[in-house]
Parts: structure tokens; C-alpha cells; sequence
């Protein structure tokens, strides 16, 4: 893209300037910098998840919220579990275990294209979820922002995305501060919230808009499981960092390893943390502000300057919490495309080690998602658990296979930490089909399959024209002569220009214009001598007026003549100053192009001509 | 198009066959045909505009609506003066005299281009109007069809664009029943009603559902002057056979103002019909059923065959009024691009006489009025006259201005006929203005100068284009050279004859890879000598792992050495089998066009690939 047109300079603006090739290392995460992009899907879900459980739970009426914390604990263990499922991973594959590449190596294609098509859905829920959750934490603080949910979900979407464009290294150093912060603050609370639970200066939280399901209903197992599985969504993101071993900084393997037990640990401490809280300050979901928020006002007594600090941070991180995807949705499209699964443009790193395309798709489908479920995050979250679990199944599964494959120093105890997760994984993401499904999952159920079926597709179409275009045993036709028409409908320069190109193409050039009038006819033949340069001009007849037809039939009679030999036609293309003056030119050449573009030996070629204004 | 495309067989199948010239008189019409299909915009408007006086008057409670027939009166007596206003405009200007024209050469180019951005809107609102109408009278007979009111109007629309893609003489025959129908059915129903009247049979039409606007008011002056503004809607269409004198058969002056005149005094009739009834049959609007439908039942007695005929007639006519656009707009689109006031694809006449870029355009934008206005006529009628009266204040203008001109005989009577046409076109304008404005007829107003800017834009930059294009005084600059560069990613089957195609083309070809991969570079160079024809293989370095930029540069270097040569880059270019294939190919090639598309001498040619599969 030349740096002197419009679109040149604007995509310097949006996408910066180019990186060469050595300095790409420098980009790598450290430790504390891998933690802040990678881990906030995973940290800062806990905003939420808490609140889900809490909304099916008071169904059964405020007795029941007393199952919040035993909920919270049975999904710290599982956290756990996964965790150090995956820290194998980690080490196994240090150029990036992602459920992909460990399902498609050890279980086989299918499984491996299933766990990619549950990614590729999970990343985009990923944003949409984290961007609307981040909006309703400002809308709680500020109601008056309310009627603005979709727009702001869609304003913090285009800050993703132009912050992912321009490269990883300042998506890193923006997105350290809001991380930690909101851990702190977090941690704060739960300090905050434990002090005064141990002296004793716990007053109920009141909300003036509880659930309107609160109460409605008696508690039943499946109520218990619909809880849980809301639960689970504060496991998401937990795969992110072995996705991402190779951003990391040499020692790979270790530093993400390290960075993702420090993420599980963190990660379950806030989920405990926060449930107990719940419990303690006796919450009731509302409908028009969060959990969070509740607990905030409660523990920090009103909306003061740790109420507001409390909110930024949630909303900064859930916000950011989409970038995990931003640096994981481009990096997994641009491996499966590598294997032919995906359209190459997906492949092709930009010029600032971003990848554009794989961007722009998730940007585009989660603002679909954003609009369509007006910015809902409780809408959302149901659609989002069956891929993440059988994202985590699919690649548990595989590493068990793998370590009884390779059958290393110690593989039974490595297949059995894997084993222990893919058992667990496979569990949830049963109770999850199970009670999601009615709530909107099924389009996952569906979803997953047709992805499939469209990367087998992608593949096998890639495969055939591989075998077409192999030069082995292949004969290439002997073509040498080259007839040049240059289609005119009068004379202008733009004409003269196209002629004097085609000279120097061939020796067989004729120019040929279509007899709609016979004086015009009259007068282009008079001013031919001297604007022809010597190129003898063919008039064709048009009983039904038609521009096209009668070139199109000179044209096959050339073909007819010598078919083995090309046909090349020319046209005059304007280039217009402006982008509207397009619509006002170039009508009839684009006719012929695509009239032209299906048959054999035939090229079309535009000479353009630049209007000045 | 050619016949064994995909395309080209829609095409037929959609447009029908091809017309030769010699047959061009055959489709015009005769005045059986031509009141049919010209005048039924005119004639369709009496279904609705009693109903719109009416709703504004009932407002002022039911005695009010006694100013229906003296509101009716006026409209007739104005109608009788634009008629003859018109039937002079038809004499001076046998070829058309649309008031674009008349206008335009009168009063100059900026009063023809108001009158044309005044037309063009009404042509649009003139299909939507009507459609929805025809659409209520669908609905007031089977009211459970009244959910699809939208899906019902698009779908009319739709038929209509096909009908008129088809061309004039069908759409002559097809619409010759329906109008005929219509008016004979008003006329029993006005006769019959009239019967019942002198009898004294009338009782009181009864229905469920009163505007709930009723009675809410006293009656105003401002009302008054609303109603009757909402009445003059039954004055649109009357230009419509002055436009299209030349659609006429010979003496088309002739034919065309005995049509005109029978259509006024058929308009008339129906108008002071309908209105007399109403207050005989003390009709009040109802929210769910039209004037038209509650008086047939009244009169009809019931909702028998008699009734549902009539609303039949009403829906066809209604529908079919719409044609009147589909004929015209295309037609003034063709004239006033012939003046390069719009793009020039609006001159081109489709291979069956009917002008396809018009009737798209016009189907969009009153497709998309249906879609916007939810299909209700009520609230597309306030838009509608502003452009009406001022076409008609234009264009007996300028009538005025020609025969103070010309001062032929009898002139001054001539102009008199013009001048009373004018001054009460333009009274009602400004009511118009005043008391439609509020309800969404400002857009119109501020439409209008934005259409004319529009045009006044196109025809600038035509202007300038033929400036840059003209030969005289022209020197064309003397260039022979041409280098020929084939970018290639690789070695297969359509690099190797995009190769074979480039050396047809010049003696200076270069193959040019981009580096980066110093193994592929090496494979390539071993495979040259097989595949390359003997062509050199330029390799490029790339430090930003860009495969644009040295490319860019590579050409930017040759253009220094010879700067007034050409440089003609070659790109093979995948043809794939199915649309969607389209997506998998050819990403480079169109960033190598777009990169290129702004350079002097550089001419960028795509070599077909035809894949089979």
C-alpha cells in the first residue's frame, strides 16, 4: 500500500508502522506482562460468575443463596484441576498447545477441527461476554448510562480492536495496569469485606430491585446444575496461556507455566473470596445492578472513591478481558489455515506481526453478537460454557493419549493429572449441554458441526486445486499468438492511450467499435486516420443495439478461427480523484469483464487513464 | 451477457428477449392503452384522498365532516385547471414536456433540476403511496391479513419491477383491465349509492373502530387547510401523460390530450362521487378499514360479491398506478442523464426498451419507504405533495415565460390558461408546505436542494472529464517500451502460463519473487530452469517480511530508469468454479491491484485460471 493515497495513510494511522523481522523477539511477554493479557479472560470472569450462580439460585427463594459457596468451592477445586491439566500442556507443546493442535495430533482431524470450531466460538463469546459484563459494572454505578448499553459495548469493541492492530507490544503495557488493579482491588474488598465479618459490622445489602424470579419456585437438582454450570464461566479463559507459550520469553515453556499457576492461584482466591462475601452480606441479584456493585456499596458503605475505583477496575478488565481473544482468535486462525482449513488470507502476518483479517472477523461477529442480544451479558454467558469445556475435554483427552503413546519417564502419573481433567471436563460439559441447551446452546450444539463441515469443505477444495495446478507430468499447450482488440465507443484520449498501449503488445491489434448510429460510424471513420496510428478499426453491426453481444460474437469468431492462441481486450479504465466519481464512470468495461471472465485464453486488461479531478 | 452464464440466463428468463430496433413503434400505445397504464395514478388517488380529508376533519368531531363535499369541490374545480394547463404543455412539446423540460428551457437550469429532484421524489413516493393503499384495501377485506402488510407491499413491488424490466407493451395489456375495472366499479358504486339516496334506502355505515383522533378538537382554519392539502393528493399523476407523449402513437399530441382530458373529467366524476356518498352514508374513518371498503359495505349491503369486487378493482388499480412511476422515472432518468446530470448508466436503454438501471433504483428506494413507513399510507402521504405542486408551479411557469416568448397567436389566451395553472399551483404549494411540513414533509423540503446539488456535482465532473479527454490541441506522448513483471508467490500450472501469456507480450519479461525464506528462494531457483522459459527470475529482499513493499519499490526503480514507458504487471488470477470459492482466492492479487491502481504507465493484467472444481 504506497504511503501517498488516502488508504495508505490511513491504515499507517490505524495499524502503525512496520516491524522487521529481528525485532519481532522484543515483542515476547515477560511474566508480569503474559499474566495481564493472558489471565484476564480468566480473572476477570470471576465478576461475573459469582452473580450467575447467585441468579439461578434465588429462583428457590433467599434460603437457597446459602448453596452459593459450596458452588464456588466445588468449582475452585475443579479450577484446579484444570490448571495443572494444562501446565502439562504447557510443557509439552512449547510452541503452543492450543485444544487444536493437541486434539488434531493425538485424537485425529476431526476432533481436532471440532475443538477448533469450539475455539474460534469460545473467543468471540469471549468479547462479547467481557465487554457486556464490563458495561453493566459502569451502568451500575452510573444507571443514567442504561439506554447506552449497546453503544458503549460496541465503542469499547473498536478500541480492541484499532489496540490490537497496532501490535502486541503496547497491548501489553496498556493492558498490564488495569489487570493488577483490578486484582488489588478485588483482593481490597475481600480484605475489607473478612475485617468487618470478624468485628462484626455486617449490615445486609439492600437492593430495591431484586430478581423478579426471586422466589418463584421450589429448589431442584436441575436448578442446582443450571447454577453450577453458571459457575463455570469463571473457568473460561483458563486455556489462553497455553495457547500463547510462544509470546512468551525464552525460557517459554517455564515463564508460561509459572504465569498460569499464578493465574489459577489468583483466580480461586477471588472466586472464594467474593462467594463467602455474597453470603455474608446476604446479596440479592437485582436487576439493575451487579452482584459486584452490591457488595461494593456494602462493604465500602455508599458510593464513595473505593465504590468507583472498585467499578473502573471491573470494567477496565472485563473490557481488556477480551483481548485475551484479540491475541488468541488471529494466532489459531492463522495455524489453521496453515493446514488448509481456514482461507489462507488468514495466514498472511501483517506488516505489524498482528493479524489483520483474523481481527477484523472478531470484531465483526462480536458486535453481531453485542447488537443482537442488546448488550445482554446474562443472554450471552448460556452460549458460551459448551465450547470452552469441549474445547478443555477434546485436549485433556488428547495429552492422556499422548503421554500413552510416548510412554516417557513418569507418563502414568502425567497421564493420570490429564486423565483426572479430561474426566472432570467431560463431566461439566455434559451438565452444561444439558441444562444450557433450552437457554439458547443448542445454536452452539448446531454451530460446532457446520464450522467443521465448512473447514473439511475449505480443505478439500484447496486439495483440488493443488492437483490442478501441479506441474508434474504436466504439458504446458504452446500459445504464441496474441490477438489485441481494443473495444472503443468513440474517440478521446483516454482511447488514443489504450491504442497506444495495445501497440506494444502485439502486432495483430484491431480496434472495434459497435455501429449503433450510423453518423457517429461516419465520423469515427473520417477522424480514424489520424488518431488510429495505422490500427485497422472493425465496425460491427447491433440489430438489437446491444453493446455487447456483437463483441462478444467477434470474439468466439476469433476463438473459432485459432483456439489454441490468446485473445487479449482492452479497455480504457478511468481512475477518478474522488471515491464517488466511480459510480459515474466504467459502467460498460465492468459489463465486459464480467462477460469475459469465464472463457478460455481470453485476458482482459484495464489501461487506466487518472482523471486529475 | 452471454447466453450459457448463469447470469445471462436470469437475465433472460427476467428481462425477456431482445427487441430489434424497426419493432420500437409497435410498443407504443394507443388511448385505450395509454389512459390505462398512464392514467392510473391519477384516477388510483381518488381511493384515498377523500379518506385523508376526512381523518383531518374528523378530528373536529362528526358534524365537522360535512366540509367533505365543498373541500371535494375545490379539489375538482383545481384539478379541471391544472388539466388544461397540462393539455397546452402537451401541444407545445409533442416529444414529452415533463417539467424537467419545460422548466429547463423556460426558466433556466436550476428551476429544471428543482422540477426534476421534485419528480423523482414523487416517483418514488408514488409507487410507495399506492402500494401501500392497494395494500389497506387487502386489509380492510381480510383483516387477518394485516400483519403482512409490509411483506404484502414488497412483493407488489417486486412484480411491478419485473413486469416493467420486461418492457412497455405487456405492461400496456397486462394494465389495461385492472384501470378499466376500477372505473367502472367507482361508477356503480356511486351510481348505486346515488340510487339508494333518491330511494331513500341510506342507512348510517356503522363501524367498530373510529379514529381514535375523533372529536379531540375544535375544528381550526389550520385544519381546514390540512384536509384540504391531504385532498389535493387525488391531483398527483396528472403530468404523468405529458411526460409521455412520445409513448403515444402518431399524432401523438393528439392521443395524448383527448386521454388527458377524459382522464380529468373521469378523476372528476369519481372525486365529487365518493364525496357526496360519504356524507350521505355519514362515514366515519375508521383505524381498521378504509372510506372505500366501509361505503361498499354500505352500499353493497354487506360484504357480498359486489364488495369484494370492489375492493379487488381498488387493490389492482392501486398497485398498478404505481406503473405509472415504473414508466416515467426511467424516462426522466434517461433525459436528464443525456444532460449529464446523472451518472451515465441512467442513458443506456436495456436490450427490451425499458431502461433497467431506473426501474432498480426506483424499486430500491420505494421498497425501502414500504420497509421504513411500515407500509402505512397515512403517514408516506404528507411527503408526498410538496413535490407534486412544485413540478406543477415549475412547469406552467415556464409554460407562461414560452408564450410571452414566442407570441404566436392567440398567445395571451394561451398564456392565461398557463398563468391561472400556475398561481393555483403555487397557492397550493405554500399550503402544502405550511401544513404538511411538521408532519415529515421537511425532508422533502430540505430533499429537494440536495438532489439538485447532487445533479449540478455529476454534471461538473462530466464536464471536467471531457475536458481532460478532449484531442484537440492534444499531443499524445510517444511511448514504446514496455517491461513486463510476473510477481510470483511460487512455481505451479497458472504461474507457468501467466508466464507463457507474458512473453506474448514483450521481449523485456521478468519473473520477481519476494524472499522470505531463504530455503523456498532456494527451491525455486532449481526449478527456474525447468519452468521459467528463459525468462529472467528477479529476487527481491524483504527486511519487513512485506511481500507489497519491494515489489512496489522493484517497479518504482524501472519507472525511474524509463519514465515515460510502460510497466505491465502480470497476474494470474483463479476463476473458480463456485461462487464461493471466490473467497479463497486471490487476496494478493487485489492487494496488488489496489497498490498499483494509482500509478502512472502501469498497466496491471490478470491471466485467467480456470479451475474445474
Amino acid at each position: 500500500m504506497p504511503e501517498n493515497t488516502g488508504l495508505g495513510l490511513l491504515k499507517r494511522l490505524v495499524v502503525g508502522r512496520p516491524i522487521p523481522t529481528e525485532r519481532a523477539l522484543h515483542e515476547r511477554f515477560s511474566r508480569v506482562t503474559g499474566l495481564a493479557v493472558l489471565s484476564s479472560d480468566c480473572l476477570s470472569s470471576v465478576a461475573y460468575s459469582i452473580e450467575e450462580v447467585l441468579r439461578v439460585l434465588v429462583i428457590g427463594g433467599l434460603a437457597a443463596l446459602s448453596f452459593g459457596v459450596p458452588i464456588a468451592a466445588l468449582i475452585a477445586a475443579l479450577l484446579a484441576i484444570v490448571v495443572f491439566s494444562y501446565r502439562q500442556t504447557i510443557y509439552a507443546y512449547p510452541k503452543g498447545g492450543g485444544a487444536y493442535i493437541v486434539a488434531k495430533e493425538n485424537l485425529g482431524v476431526y476432533a481436532g477441527l471440532a475443538a477448533a470450531s469450539a475455539l474460534f466460538i469460545d473467543y468471540t463469546l469471549t468479547v462479547a461476554v467481557s465487554v457486556a459484563a464490563g458495561v453493566a459494572a459502569i451502568t451500575s454505578a452510573f444507571p443514567a448510562l442504561r439506554p447506552f448499553t449497546v453503544e458503549l459495548g460496541l465503542g469499547f469493541v473498536f478500541l480492541l480492536m484499532v489496540g490490537n492492530l497496532r501490535g502486541l507490544r503496547e497491548a501489553g503495557r496498556i493492558f498490564s495496569v488495569p489487570t493488577y488493579f483490578f486484582v488489588f482491588a478485588i483482593l481490597g474488598l475481600v480484605f475489607a469485606g473478612l475485617w468487618k465479618v470478624v468485628t462484626g459490622g455486617v449490615h445486609p445489602i439492600v437492593t430495591d430491585t431484586p430478581l423478579h424470579t426471586a422466589g418463584t419456585s421450589a429448589l431442584t437438582t436441575f436448578m442446582l446444575l443450571t447454577a453450577f454450570s453458571n459457575g463455570c464461566s469463571a473457568m473460561t479463559g483458563v486455556e489462553a496461556i497455553s495457547d500463547g507459550v510462544p509470546a512468551f520469553r525464552p525460557p517459554e515453556s517455564k515463564h508460561a507455566a509459572q504465569t498460569l499457576v499464578l493465574m489459577g492461584s489468583l483466580a480461586i482466591t477471588l472466586i472464594l473470596g467474593l462467594a463467602y462475601l455474597a453470603s455474608a452480606f446476604h446479596v440479592v441479584p437485582s436487576e439493575s445492578e451487579t452482584v459486584l456493585s452490591q457488595l461494593a456499596r456494602g462493604v465500602f458503605e455508599g458510593r464513595g472513591v473505593p465504590y468507583f475505583l472498585l467499578q473502573a477496575a471491573t470494567t477496565m478488565i472485563l473490557v481488556l478481558a477480551a483481548n485475551t481473544a484479540y491475541a488468541d482468535f488471529p494466532r489459531l486462525a492463522s495455524i489453521v489455515a496453515r493446514d488448509g482449513y481456514v482461507p489462507r488470507q488468514f495466514m498472511n502476518q501483517g506488516d505489524r506481526l498482528a493479524f489483520s483479517n483474523g481481527i477484523f472477523l472478531l470484531t465483526t461477529a462480536a458486535a453481531a453478537l453485542l447488537v443482537i442480544f442488546r448488550g445482554d451479558a446474562h443472554k450471552l454467558i448460556p452460549l458460551y460454557m459448551i465450547g470452552v469445556f469441549l474445547s478443555f475435554t477434546l485436549s485433556q483427552t488428547g495429552m492422556v493419549l499422548r503421554w500413552r503413546h510416548l510412554r516417557g519417564l513418569g507418563w502414568r502419573s502425567s497421564a493420570a493429572i490429564n486423565g483426572l481433567g479430561a474426566v472432570v471436563s467431560a463431566c461439566v460439559l455434559v451438565v452444561v449441554a444439558v441444562t444450557k441447551a433450552p437457554e439458547g446452546a443448542w445454536i452452539i450444539l448446531v454451530l460446532i458441526p457446520c464450522l467443521t463441515a465448512v473447514f473439511l469443505t475449505t480443505r478439500r477444495h484447496y486439495s483440488h486445486v493443488a492437483k490442478q495446478l501441479t506441474l508434474k507430468g504436466w504439458e504446458p499447450e504452446v500459445r504464441r499468438k496474441n490477438t489485441v482488440l481494443v473495444p472503443i465507443g468513440g474517440l478521446h484520449r483516454a482511447v488514443v492511450e489504450a491504442l497506444q498501449y495495445a501497440r506494444t503488445l502485439s502486432t495483430d491489434v484491431r480496434a472495434v467499435f459497435v455501429d449503433n448510429n450510423p453518423a457517429a460510424t461516419e465520423q469515427l471513420r473520417r477522424d480514424w486516420d489520424q488518431w488510429g496510428q495505422g490500427i485497422p478499426l472493425v465496425v460491427l453491426e447491433s440489430p438489437y443495439r446491444s453493446l455487447l453481444e456483437p463483441l462478444l460474437a467477434y470474439i468466439r469468431e476469433i476463438d473459432d478461427a485459432s483456439p489454441d492462441d490468446y485473445v487479449t481486450v482492452i479497455l480504457p479504465e478511468f481512475v477518478p480523484a474522488r471515491w464517488w466519481q466511480h459510480l459515474l464512470h466504467n459502467q460498460s468495461a465492468l459489463l465486459i469483464k464480467g462477460a469475459l471472465l469465464f472463457r478460455r485464453n481470453t485476458v482482459v486488461t484495464s489501461v487506466p487513464f487518472h482523471l486529475v479531478k
